[in-house]
């Protein structure tokens, strides 16, 4: 069986367990903690990101980007619903919305985010550990409004991010908001189209296993794993 | 003919111009100075990067990364040379170490230099214009050293950085490295397996116009143009 190493709350890990869990291939998930950087795991990637994906031929495949291009040459290839889809157009159009959450988003919310509520209550003080840093949280906070309004703005006029089909763009984007929405930090009652897409995202047998998941010491949002929310 | 929206020094536009020039595509420069935030221009890229890429037939294709996975699927595939090669290990290996360019590289190094070194001198003090920051300038000379390293551990025991033909990755590199020579900050002298790749991707007609290009009052190293520095 392939294997993943991945963080729980990881916004781009989550990305390719909704990826697979679309295409139906099991995997073994391994928990990695990439602030420890572990010797064995900066083998696998030197880069020290995750996720790395470990393919049943002992094939390791690391990044969230690489990953998904080559689960679209390697699964998706001549699928009828493949997640990157065939025309030029449409590949342009999801891979720029990809992008857009897996690096923009990244950086502007999930990542900052991800750090202060999460990583560093499992860090030592010598690798950055303690409390949440509350200038970051608030820039966040208001950092992710004017990504929300983006995605209403998207579904107002299509019926997924990257147009009439779900694509790797609604798996990315949704993986990112829902390590938010973990914490409780998605102002949901400002946008309703947006809310409204999440929650069809939220309904897919692919985003149960997300919905599952816990962490010692940590309870999520009220909402998190309700789908009528 | 296509047009690309350019910063002289913006190391991804600098990767999509080698690109472009290796399969042959002629284009027309037009120079963009990102920090000035136009509104056309964040029409076609709502992101705000560059570069973004106007085919001939009006399609817009904005980031380095999907440009350069558009090339490869409208102009690379069924060639001889294609630069992002046709195995499955092959472009994973490729994908990882562009990535690696066009994300670590970039955040660690060119990123922080084009702009303390370059970009401040365009903006206005309301932009954040001024003199560099000589904190960064030094914490970008201590990055660049490991990234040396790293080029010259692969090219010990590859023809190119991903095997044995010249892909996307080792295109990458270069332009990201083309930056900051540009402004004299690599220390060749530490890795001479790393000069010795960069001189073969130095001499190659796809870098031509990267050695001529110049900016208003900014002369460039030394070394720069320099075929046997």
């Amino acid at each position: 069986m392939a294997i993943l190493f991945h963080h729980p709350l990881c916004p781009r890990s989550r990305y390719i367990r909704l990826l697979l869990a679309e295409y139906g291939i099991e995997i073994e998930l391994i928990e990695e903690r990439p602030f420890e950087r572990r010797q064995d795991f900066l083998i696998a990637n030197p880069a020290g990101d995750l996720p790395v994906m470990i393919d049943s031929n002992d094939f390791v495949v690391p990044g969230a980007a690489t990953i998904a291009e080559y689960l679209d040459e390697t699964r998706g290839l001549g699928l009828d619903r493949r997640l990157l889809p065939e025309g030029p157009a449409e590949r342009v159009e999801t891979r720029r919305l990809t992008d857009w959450f897996n690096t923009k988003f990244y950086q502007e919310v999930s990542e900052p985010l991800v750090n202060e509520k999460v990583y560093k209550r499992y860090m030592r003080p010598g690798q950055g550990g303690g409390g949440p840093e509350m200038s970051v949280v608030r820039a966040v906070r208001s950092n992710i409004r004017y990504h929300l309004r983006y995605i209403g703005h998207l579904t107002a006029t299509r019926k997924w991010l990257a147009g009439d089909n779900m694509t790797h763009a609604d798996l990315a984007a949704a993986a990112h908001l829902s390590c938010v929405d973990f914490v409780g930090d998605v102002p949901w009652s400002e946008n309703a189209e947006a809310k409204e897409w999440y929650m069809r995202m939220k309904s897919r047998p692919s985003f149960r296993s997300l919905l599952t998941d816990r962490l010692p010491g940590m309870t999520p949002d009220r909402v998190y794993a309700d789908l009528d929310f």
